[in-house]
């Protein structure tokens, strides 16, 4: 499996549009076995995203699926950048 | 919802048997929405715990389960300790 732990910084006053882009724009992807957005209780502008998808290409294919690239179309405008990303290998995960 | 973000650091060498306490002492938890442990592929002893609960109370009144005593006691030894440890407000997921 192949793992991504993101803490992303909305431009100031912009986290829950941009939730609500990600939300959207990351339903039923093939591969993702989960996607989950959270807000930081201690960081106004910061979203950590934590994503467990089946393979790493399953990962990179989704960034050419139509739904996604509407989605980063749109949301690009109020990210403000990445505080980190980092990559792992999940091993062990038990479901929603 | 209220979520955790964790980097765990095993005792050198210990990661493979930190992993599989971690993966046996949470299954079937009331409350735990979901639960992913992960190789950190940069830190060979680092294994990154993300974790989503229904609410802060269900995450506190897991830590009395006797599975969850049992593994917290048969891990103790080859945690080397924390090197994060991040609180989150998730508002949205998709499962496994």
């Amino acid at each position: 499996m192949f793992g991504l732990i993101g803490k992303m910084r909305a431009q100031p006053g912009k986290r829950d549009a941009l939730l609500e882009i990600l939300a959207k724009g990351t339903e039923e992807i093939p591969g993702c076995l989960s996607y989950v957005i959270a807000r930081d209780p201690e960081d106004a502008d910061a979203i950590w995203i934590t994503e467990v998808w089946d393979s790493e290409d399953s990962h990179r294919a989704s960034l050419s699926l139509p739904s996604v690239q509407a989605a980063i179309a749109e949301a690009r405008p109020i990210i403000a950048g990445f505080d980190s990303n980092v990559r792992t290998e999940p091993v062990h995960g038990i479901g929603h």
